[in-house]
């Protein structure tokens, strides 16, 4: 299992946080996301090889927001 | 049908406004619920006489949020 933090844009309450996280814990090879608003993070557990950072770029853009490389 | 807008303290974004809306929606006697967050307010239409003021606030409060009168 890999950790990786994220900065996402965008995000300004607790409703925020759990749009990204569902978004992000609907891909496979996601295990969990931990959204921080007032960091502007997300701290994603996954299996590395079976999802990709294209992936998470969409799954944030869905949930509203923007993921920065 | 009345037509009442109240101060909302604590609404952030959009998630927040459809929490409020929803809350209220709920409520007997409420028609319609409007919230905004960047003024800050919510417009609620209702028939008078069947609902409170106090239920107008609790509902507010359910969905995390502060009524000011």
């Amino acid at each position: 299992m890999t950790e990786k933090t994220f900065r996402v844009e965008g995000m300004s309450c607790g409703h925020c946080e759990m749009s990204v996280q569902e978004e992000l814990e609907e891909l496979d090879g996601v295990k969990s996301a931990k959204a921080d608003h007032v960091e502007g993070t997300v701290v994603v557990a996954y299996e590395e090889g079976r999802v990709t950072g294209e992936q998470f770029r969409a799954a944030v853009e869905e949930a509203g927001y923007e993921l920065v490389f």
